[in-house]
Protein backbone atom coordinates (compact mmCIF):
# COMPACT_ATOMS: atom_id res chain seq x y z
CA UNK A 1 0.00 0.00 0.00
CA UNK A 2 1.75 3.58 -1.04
CA UNK A 3 1.58 6.31 2.02
CA UNK A 4 -1.30 7.85 0.21
CA UNK A 5 -3.44 4.67 0.21
CA UNK A 6 -2.89 3.98 3.66
CA UNK A 7 -3.40 7.49 5.00
CA UNK A 8 -6.61 6.97 2.71
CA UNK A 9 -7.54 3.89 5.05
CA UNK A 10 -6.93 5.77 7.88
CA UNK A 11 -8.91 9.51 7.06
CA UNK A 12 -11.75 7.36 5.67
CA UNK A 13 -12.13 5.01 9.21
CA UNK A 14 -12.13 9.04 10.84
CA UNK A 15 -14.39 9.12 8.70
CA UNK A 16 -16.76 6.74 8.88
CA UNK A 17 -16.29 6.84 12.82
CA UNK A 18 -17.37 11.02 13.22
CA UNK A 19 -19.57 11.91 10.23
CA UNK A 20 -23.12 13.07 10.87
CA UNK A 21 -24.17 10.68 7.90
CA UNK A 22 -28.08 10.81 6.20
CA UNK A 23 -28.68 9.11 2.34
CA UNK A 24 -26.70 12.16 0.70
CA UNK A 25 -23.97 12.64 3.02
CA UNK A 26 -22.39 9.35 3.66
CA UNK A 27 -18.97 7.81 2.78
CA UNK A 28 -19.75 7.07 -0.70
CA UNK A 29 -20.66 11.10 -1.30
CA UNK A 30 -16.81 11.45 0.46
CA UNK A 31 -15.62 8.85 -1.99
CA UNK A 32 -16.91 10.40 -4.74
CA UNK A 33 -15.65 13.80 -3.90
CA UNK A 34 -12.29 12.77 -3.64
CA UNK A 35 -12.42 11.05 -7.05
CA UNK A 36 -13.76 14.65 -8.24
CA UNK A 37 -11.02 15.98 -6.58
CA UNK A 38 -8.01 13.77 -8.10
CA UNK A 39 -9.82 14.45 -11.69
CA UNK A 40 -9.30 18.59 -10.61
CA UNK A 41 -6.03 18.36 -9.23
CA UNK A 42 -4.74 16.21 -11.24
CA UNK A 43 -5.98 18.19 -14.28
CA UNK A 44 -4.98 22.15 -12.24
CA UNK A 45 -1.71 21.12 -10.77
CA UNK A 46 -0.57 22.66 -7.18
CA UNK A 47 -2.39 20.34 -5.00
CA UNK A 48 -1.20 18.40 -2.01
CA UNK A 49 -2.17 14.86 -2.60
CA UNK A 50 -2.13 14.48 0.99
CA UNK A 51 -4.07 18.17 1.80
CA UNK A 52 -6.61 17.29 -0.55
CA UNK A 53 -7.32 13.88 0.83
CA UNK A 54 -7.14 14.70 4.04
CA UNK A 55 -9.43 17.59 3.58
CA UNK A 56 -12.31 15.60 1.04
CA UNK A 57 -12.99 12.87 3.57
CA UNK A 58 -13.14 15.27 6.83
CA UNK A 59 -14.98 18.23 5.14
CA UNK A 60 -18.55 17.00 6.23
CA UNK A 61 -17.49 16.04 9.66
CA UNK A 62 -20.24 19.06 11.00
CA UNK A 63 -23.28 18.86 8.62
CA UNK A 64 -26.11 20.99 9.86
CA UNK A 65 -30.17 20.61 8.97
CA UNK A 66 -30.63 23.17 6.08
CA UNK A 67 -32.84 24.97 7.84
CA UNK A 68 -30.40 25.74 10.49
CA UNK A 69 -29.54 29.19 12.11
CA UNK A 70 -25.77 28.10 12.47
CA UNK A 71 -25.73 26.25 8.60
CA UNK A 72 -23.23 29.32 7.96
CA UNK A 73 -20.70 28.43 10.78
CA UNK A 74 -20.65 23.97 9.61
CA UNK A 75 -18.16 24.25 7.80
CA UNK A 76 -15.75 26.20 10.18
CA UNK A 77 -16.92 24.38 12.66
CA UNK A 78 -16.18 21.07 10.66
CA UNK A 79 -12.33 22.61 10.19
CA UNK A 80 -12.45 22.97 13.72
CA UNK A 81 -13.23 19.51 14.42
CA UNK A 82 -10.61 17.74 11.30
CA UNK A 83 -7.78 19.67 13.21
CA UNK A 84 -6.73 17.29 15.63
CA UNK A 85 -7.39 14.37 13.43
CA UNK A 86 -4.85 16.35 10.89
CA UNK A 87 -2.24 15.90 13.30
CA UNK A 88 -2.73 12.92 14.64
CA UNK A 89 -2.72 11.44 10.89
CA UNK A 90 1.09 13.24 10.76
CA UNK A 91 0.52 16.10 8.75
CA UNK A 92 2.82 18.92 9.27
CA UNK A 93 1.73 21.98 10.93
CA UNK A 94 1.58 23.87 7.47
CA UNK A 95 -0.55 20.77 5.56
CA UNK A 96 -2.89 21.13 8.91
CA UNK A 97 -3.14 24.72 8.14
CA UNK A 98 -4.17 24.43 4.28
CA UNK A 99 -6.66 21.28 5.22
CA UNK A 100 -8.53 23.86 7.58
CA UNK A 101 -8.68 26.56 5.23
CA UNK A 102 -10.35 23.99 2.74
CA UNK A 103 -12.68 22.87 4.32
CA UNK A 104 -13.73 26.02 6.33
CA UNK A 105 -14.05 27.32 2.86
CA UNK A 106 -15.82 24.73 1.06
CA UNK A 107 -19.05 25.66 1.77
CA UNK A 108 -20.72 28.70 -0.06
CA UNK A 109 -22.70 29.86 2.70
CA UNK A 110 -19.48 29.86 4.91
CA UNK A 111 -18.15 32.95 2.95
CA UNK A 112 -14.54 32.31 2.86
CA UNK A 113 -13.06 32.27 -0.88
CA UNK A 114 -10.85 29.15 -1.26
CA UNK A 115 -7.08 30.65 -1.26
CA UNK A 116 -5.49 27.35 -2.44
CA UNK A 117 -5.56 25.19 -4.74
CA UNK A 118 -6.56 21.87 -2.61
CA UNK A 119 -9.49 24.65 -1.12
CA UNK A 120 -10.87 25.30 -4.95
CA UNK A 121 -10.59 21.79 -5.81
CA UNK A 122 -12.52 20.72 -2.92
CA UNK A 123 -14.93 23.23 -3.15
CA UNK A 124 -15.65 22.39 -6.84
CA UNK A 125 -15.26 18.86 -5.85
CA UNK A 126 -18.16 18.81 -3.90
CA UNK A 127 -20.18 21.07 -5.73
CA UNK A 128 -20.00 18.53 -8.47
CA UNK A 129 -21.28 15.25 -6.84
CA UNK A 130 -24.72 17.48 -6.68
CA UNK A 131 -25.22 17.59 -10.48
CA UNK A 132 -25.05 15.09 -13.11
CA UNK A 133 -25.87 11.71 -12.66
CA UNK A 134 -25.07 11.44 -8.91
CA UNK A 135 -26.89 14.28 -8.24
CA UNK A 136 -30.16 13.20 -9.90
CA UNK A 137 -30.31 10.38 -7.71
CA UNK A 138 -29.43 12.32 -4.78
CA UNK A 139 -31.56 14.77 -4.99
CA UNK A 140 -34.54 12.22 -5.98
CA UNK A 141 -33.71 10.21 -3.09
CA UNK A 142 -33.42 13.55 -0.64
CA UNK A 143 -36.67 14.42 -1.26
CA UNK A 144 -38.53 10.76 -0.90
CA UNK A 145 -36.84 10.61 1.88
CA UNK A 146 -38.92 14.05 3.04
CA UNK A 147 -41.89 12.55 1.26
CA UNK A 148 -41.84 15.25 -1.20
CA UNK A 149 -43.86 14.92 -4.39
CA UNK A 150 -41.76 14.42 -7.39
CA UNK A 151 -43.35 17.38 -8.84
CA UNK A 152 -46.29 19.97 -9.32
CA UNK A 153 -48.91 17.84 -11.47
CA UNK A 154 -50.69 20.97 -12.40
CA UNK A 155 -47.03 22.62 -13.57
CA UNK A 156 -44.40 20.11 -13.22
CA UNK A 157 -41.64 22.95 -14.82
CA UNK A 158 -43.19 25.80 -12.82
CA UNK A 159 -43.95 27.68 -16.10
CA UNK A 160 -46.84 30.06 -14.17
CA UNK A 161 -45.44 29.77 -10.50
CA UNK A 162 -42.23 30.41 -8.81
CA UNK A 163 -40.15 27.20 -8.01
CA UNK A 164 -40.70 26.12 -4.63
CA UNK A 165 -38.41 23.42 -3.57
CA UNK A 166 -39.88 22.92 0.34
CA UNK A 167 -42.58 21.67 -1.70
CA UNK A 168 -41.54 20.01 -5.41
CA UNK A 169 -38.80 17.67 -5.72
CA UNK A 170 -37.86 18.83 -9.12
CA UNK A 171 -38.04 22.81 -8.46
CA UNK A 172 -34.93 21.78 -6.55
CA UNK A 173 -32.86 21.73 -9.79
CA UNK A 174 -33.89 25.42 -10.87
CA UNK A 175 -33.60 26.98 -7.11
CA UNK A 176 -30.23 25.46 -7.11
CA UNK A 177 -28.71 22.35 -8.49
CA UNK A 178 -28.76 23.79 -12.49
CA UNK A 179 -27.11 26.51 -10.96
CA UNK A 180 -24.20 24.91 -9.22
CA UNK A 181 -22.00 24.84 -12.32
CA UNK A 182 -21.86 28.77 -12.49
CA UNK A 183 -20.00 28.79 -9.56
CA UNK A 184 -16.71 26.51 -10.39
CA UNK A 185 -13.86 28.10 -8.98
CA UNK A 186 -11.06 26.15 -11.55
CA UNK A 187 -11.51 25.20 -15.14
CA UNK A 188 -11.71 21.72 -15.04
CA UNK A 189 -14.94 21.56 -12.61
CA UNK A 190 -16.53 24.44 -15.14
CA UNK A 191 -15.98 21.18 -17.68
CA UNK A 192 -17.18 18.65 -15.28
CA UNK A 193 -19.71 20.81 -14.78
CA UNK A 194 -21.00 21.53 -18.18
CA UNK A 195 -20.62 17.61 -19.03
CA UNK A 196 -22.87 17.15 -15.90
CA UNK A 197 -24.94 19.76 -16.51
CA UNK A 198 -25.98 18.18 -20.16
CA UNK A 199 -26.71 14.87 -18.44
CA UNK A 200 -29.48 16.76 -16.14
CA UNK A 201 -31.01 18.92 -19.31
CA UNK A 202 -30.94 15.40 -21.54
CA UNK A 203 -33.12 13.73 -17.84
CA UNK A 204 -35.14 16.68 -18.25
CA UNK A 205 -36.10 16.89 -21.42
CA UNK A 206 -36.76 12.86 -21.69
CA UNK A 207 -39.02 13.22 -18.40
CA UNK A 208 -40.91 15.82 -20.28
CA UNK A 209 -41.43 13.62 -23.23
CA UNK A 210 -42.76 10.96 -21.12
CA UNK A 211 -45.29 12.96 -18.85
CA UNK A 212 -46.45 14.82 -22.16
CA UNK A 213 -45.58 18.10 -21.48
CA UNK A 214 -42.79 20.66 -23.53
CA UNK A 215 -39.26 20.17 -22.67
CA UNK A 216 -38.51 23.43 -20.14
CA UNK A 217 -35.97 25.14 -21.88
CA UNK A 218 -36.72 28.20 -19.84
CA UNK A 219 -34.67 25.62 -17.08
CA UNK A 220 -31.40 24.90 -19.50
CA UNK A 221 -30.65 28.23 -20.54
CA UNK A 222 -27.57 29.86 -18.52
CA UNK A 223 -29.54 32.42 -16.38
CA UNK A 224 -32.28 29.87 -14.87
CA UNK B 1 -65.78 19.90 -21.61
CA UNK B 2 -66.22 16.83 -24.07
CA UNK B 3 -67.73 13.78 -22.48
CA UNK B 4 -64.20 11.80 -22.14
CA UNK B 5 -62.65 15.36 -20.10
CA UNK B 6 -66.15 15.35 -17.92
CA UNK B 7 -65.41 11.63 -16.93
CA UNK B 8 -61.79 11.99 -16.39
CA UNK B 9 -62.59 15.33 -14.11
CA UNK B 10 -64.91 12.56 -12.17
CA UNK B 11 -62.76 9.74 -11.72
CA UNK B 12 -59.77 11.69 -10.80
CA UNK B 13 -61.78 13.07 -8.05
CA UNK B 14 -62.83 9.14 -6.59
CA UNK B 15 -58.92 7.86 -7.22
CA UNK B 16 -58.31 11.15 -5.05
CA UNK B 17 -60.54 10.52 -2.59
CA UNK B 18 -60.24 6.51 -2.44
CA UNK B 19 -56.37 5.47 -3.26
CA UNK B 20 -53.88 4.53 -0.78
CA UNK B 21 -51.21 7.12 -1.61
CA UNK B 22 -47.26 7.25 -1.52
CA UNK B 23 -44.75 9.05 -2.96
CA UNK B 24 -44.60 6.49 -5.95
CA UNK B 25 -48.12 6.03 -6.34
CA UNK B 26 -50.39 9.17 -6.32
CA UNK B 27 -52.38 11.16 -8.87
CA UNK B 28 -49.54 11.94 -11.02
CA UNK B 29 -48.62 8.55 -11.43
CA UNK B 30 -52.53 7.81 -12.56
CA UNK B 31 -51.98 10.55 -14.89
CA UNK B 32 -48.92 9.68 -16.35
CA UNK B 33 -50.47 5.60 -16.68
CA UNK B 34 -53.30 7.54 -18.55
CA UNK B 35 -51.22 9.61 -20.82
CA UNK B 36 -49.10 6.04 -21.63
CA UNK B 37 -52.44 4.10 -22.34
CA UNK B 38 -53.75 6.96 -24.75
CA UNK B 39 -50.31 6.42 -27.00
CA UNK B 40 -50.74 2.88 -26.96
CA UNK B 41 -54.79 2.61 -27.35
CA UNK B 42 -54.06 5.18 -30.60
CA UNK B 43 -51.38 3.47 -31.59
CA UNK B 44 -53.14 0.06 -31.43
CA UNK B 45 -56.34 0.61 -31.69
CA UNK B 46 -59.46 -0.84 -30.33
CA UNK B 47 -60.07 0.83 -27.00
CA UNK B 48 -62.89 2.18 -26.04
CA UNK B 49 -61.55 5.67 -24.63
CA UNK B 50 -63.79 5.70 -21.22
CA UNK B 51 -63.19 2.01 -19.90
CA UNK B 52 -59.52 3.23 -20.37
CA UNK B 53 -59.81 6.30 -18.64
CA UNK B 54 -61.43 4.53 -15.88
CA UNK B 55 -59.87 1.48 -15.60
CA UNK B 56 -55.88 3.62 -15.52
CA UNK B 57 -57.42 6.06 -12.46
CA UNK B 58 -58.72 3.18 -10.79
CA UNK B 59 -56.50 0.60 -10.75
CA UNK B 60 -54.45 1.43 -7.75
CA UNK B 61 -57.80 1.97 -5.38
CA UNK B 62 -55.64 -1.17 -3.49
CA UNK B 63 -51.93 -1.16 -3.33
CA UNK B 64 -50.60 -3.50 -0.71
CA UNK B 65 -46.99 -3.31 0.38
CA UNK B 66 -44.04 -5.37 -2.17
CA UNK B 67 -44.12 -7.71 1.27
CA UNK B 68 -47.37 -8.30 1.72
CA UNK B 69 -48.76 -11.77 1.49
CA UNK B 70 -52.39 -10.52 -0.58
CA UNK B 71 -49.63 -8.78 -2.86
CA UNK B 72 -51.18 -11.04 -5.60
CA UNK B 73 -54.53 -10.76 -4.61
CA UNK B 74 -54.29 -6.52 -4.99
CA UNK B 75 -55.67 -5.78 -8.46
CA UNK B 76 -58.26 -8.54 -7.98
CA UNK B 77 -59.65 -6.33 -5.04
CA UNK B 78 -58.90 -3.17 -6.57
CA UNK B 79 -60.85 -4.31 -9.51
CA UNK B 80 -63.98 -5.00 -6.95
CA UNK B 81 -63.64 -1.67 -5.29
CA UNK B 82 -63.67 -0.18 -8.67
CA UNK B 83 -66.79 -1.77 -10.24
CA UNK B 84 -70.20 0.27 -8.18
CA UNK B 85 -67.74 3.57 -8.82
CA UNK B 86 -67.40 2.02 -12.64
CA UNK B 87 -71.68 2.45 -12.64
CA UNK B 88 -72.27 4.99 -11.02
CA UNK B 89 -69.80 7.13 -13.61
CA UNK B 90 -72.44 6.32 -15.87
CA UNK B 91 -70.63 2.84 -17.35
CA UNK B 92 -72.58 0.24 -19.31
CA UNK B 93 -72.36 -3.60 -17.73
CA UNK B 94 -69.93 -4.53 -20.39
CA UNK B 95 -67.69 -1.39 -20.05
CA UNK B 96 -67.39 -1.80 -16.17
CA UNK B 97 -66.86 -5.61 -16.66
CA UNK B 98 -64.34 -4.84 -19.04
CA UNK B 99 -62.82 -2.10 -16.18
CA UNK B 100 -62.88 -4.73 -14.07
CA UNK B 101 -60.85 -7.19 -16.33
CA UNK B 102 -58.57 -4.96 -17.01
CA UNK B 103 -57.58 -3.81 -13.51
CA UNK B 104 -57.72 -7.09 -12.45
CA UNK B 105 -55.35 -8.53 -14.90
CA UNK B 106 -52.61 -5.12 -15.02
CA UNK B 107 -50.72 -6.80 -12.41
CA UNK B 108 -47.97 -9.38 -13.14
CA UNK B 109 -48.14 -11.29 -10.29
CA UNK B 110 -52.11 -11.70 -10.34
CA UNK B 111 -51.43 -14.41 -12.97
CA UNK B 112 -54.23 -13.30 -15.10
CA UNK B 113 -53.81 -12.45 -18.75
CA UNK B 114 -54.82 -9.27 -20.41
CA UNK B 115 -57.19 -10.50 -22.92
CA UNK B 116 -58.55 -6.82 -24.27
CA UNK B 117 -56.63 -3.82 -25.70
CA UNK B 118 -57.53 -1.81 -22.65
CA UNK B 119 -55.72 -4.39 -20.39
CA UNK B 120 -53.11 -4.73 -22.18
CA UNK B 121 -53.05 -1.05 -22.83
CA UNK B 122 -53.21 -0.21 -19.21
CA UNK B 123 -50.32 -3.40 -18.28
CA UNK B 124 -48.20 -1.76 -20.72
CA UNK B 125 -48.91 1.29 -19.34
CA UNK B 126 -48.26 0.92 -15.70
CA UNK B 127 -44.74 -0.68 -16.50
CA UNK B 128 -44.14 2.31 -18.40
CA UNK B 129 -44.07 4.25 -15.76
CA UNK B 130 -41.39 2.27 -13.77
CA UNK B 131 -38.76 3.21 -16.47
CA UNK B 132 -37.12 5.73 -18.02
CA UNK B 133 -36.35 8.91 -16.75
CA UNK B 134 -39.80 8.99 -14.35
CA UNK B 135 -38.71 5.46 -13.47
CA UNK B 136 -35.42 6.82 -12.08
CA UNK B 137 -37.05 9.47 -10.37
CA UNK B 138 -39.18 7.22 -8.78
CA UNK B 139 -36.69 4.71 -8.05
CA UNK B 140 -34.19 6.83 -6.28
CA UNK B 141 -37.72 8.45 -4.45
CA UNK B 142 -38.43 5.21 -3.03
CA UNK B 143 -35.17 4.12 -1.82
CA UNK B 144 -35.01 7.56 -0.18
CA UNK B 145 -37.94 6.89 1.51
CA UNK B 146 -36.86 3.59 2.95
CA UNK B 147 -33.34 5.11 3.70
CA UNK B 148 -31.34 3.07 1.61
CA UNK B 149 -28.18 3.90 0.18
CA UNK B 150 -28.23 4.91 -3.38
CA UNK B 151 -25.20 1.74 -4.23
CA UNK B 152 -22.83 -0.50 -2.57
CA UNK B 153 -19.74 1.66 -2.63
CA UNK B 154 -17.33 -1.34 -2.74
CA UNK B 155 -19.05 -2.85 -5.59
CA UNK B 156 -21.57 -0.78 -7.26
CA UNK B 157 -22.89 -2.48 -10.23
CA UNK B 158 -22.43 -5.68 -8.39
CA UNK B 159 -19.84 -7.34 -10.37
CA UNK B 160 -18.64 -9.59 -7.97
CA UNK B 161 -22.33 -10.04 -5.93
CA UNK B 162 -25.97 -10.67 -6.06
CA UNK B 163 -27.84 -7.78 -6.78
CA UNK B 164 -29.94 -7.29 -3.32
CA UNK B 165 -32.53 -4.45 -3.51
CA UNK B 166 -33.59 -4.65 0.17
CA UNK B 167 -29.52 -3.35 0.48
CA UNK B 168 -29.06 -0.51 -2.20
CA UNK B 169 -31.05 1.32 -4.15
CA UNK B 170 -29.55 1.05 -7.55
CA UNK B 171 -29.85 -2.77 -7.33
CA UNK B 172 -33.61 -2.60 -7.87
CA UNK B 173 -32.21 -2.06 -11.63
CA UNK B 174 -30.89 -5.41 -12.62
CA UNK B 175 -33.64 -7.22 -10.44
CA UNK B 176 -36.18 -5.54 -11.97
CA UNK B 177 -36.62 -2.55 -13.63
CA UNK B 178 -34.31 -2.90 -16.48
CA UNK B 179 -36.60 -6.23 -16.81
CA UNK B 180 -39.60 -4.80 -17.40
CA UNK B 181 -39.60 -3.68 -21.10
CA UNK B 182 -39.75 -7.59 -21.99
CA UNK B 183 -42.98 -7.90 -20.49
CA UNK B 184 -44.85 -5.50 -22.77
CA UNK B 185 -48.19 -6.60 -24.20
CA UNK B 186 -48.37 -4.16 -27.37
CA UNK B 187 -45.99 -3.24 -30.15
CA UNK B 188 -46.29 0.53 -28.97
CA UNK B 189 -45.47 -0.70 -25.51
CA UNK B 190 -42.06 -2.24 -26.59
CA UNK B 191 -40.99 0.63 -28.70
CA UNK B 192 -41.80 3.12 -25.66
CA UNK B 193 -39.68 1.00 -23.49
CA UNK B 194 -37.02 0.57 -25.73
CA UNK B 195 -36.78 4.20 -25.77
CA UNK B 196 -37.31 4.15 -21.64
CA UNK B 197 -34.42 1.79 -21.47
CA UNK B 198 -32.06 3.94 -23.52
CA UNK B 199 -32.60 6.50 -20.98
CA UNK B 200 -31.75 4.28 -18.32
CA UNK B 201 -28.67 2.85 -20.16
CA UNK B 202 -27.62 6.36 -20.59
CA UNK B 203 -27.72 7.50 -16.98
CA UNK B 204 -26.17 4.18 -15.85
CA UNK B 205 -23.30 5.14 -18.34
CA UNK B 206 -23.14 8.86 -16.87
CA UNK B 207 -23.09 7.79 -13.38
CA UNK B 208 -20.43 5.37 -13.79
CA UNK B 209 -18.12 7.51 -15.30
CA UNK B 210 -18.70 10.16 -12.65
CA UNK B 211 -17.40 7.63 -9.57
CA UNK B 212 -14.72 6.27 -11.88
CA UNK B 213 -16.38 2.97 -12.46
CA UNK B 214 -17.06 1.31 -15.84
CA UNK B 215 -20.65 1.30 -17.34
CA UNK B 216 -22.19 -1.93 -16.09
CA UNK B 217 -22.63 -3.28 -19.77
CA UNK B 218 -23.52 -6.55 -18.18
CA UNK B 219 -27.01 -4.78 -16.91
CA UNK B 220 -27.53 -3.17 -20.20
CA UNK B 221 -27.99 -6.60 -22.33
CA UNK B 222 -31.41 -7.83 -22.65
CA UNK B 223 -30.48 -10.78 -20.13
CA UNK B 224 -29.97 -8.96 -17.50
Amino acid sequence: MTGLAALKARVRAIAAQHMAQDSAHDLAHLDRVWTNAQRIGQSEGGCDPAVSLVACYLHDLVNLRKDSPDRAQASRAAAAKAAPHCAALGLGADQCAAVEHAIAAHSFSAGIAPETPEARALRDADRLDAIGAIGIARSFAVSGALARPLYDPQDPFARARTPDDARFALDHWPRKLLRLADGMTTETGRQMAAQRLSVMHGFLAALAGEIGADAPTQWMNADV
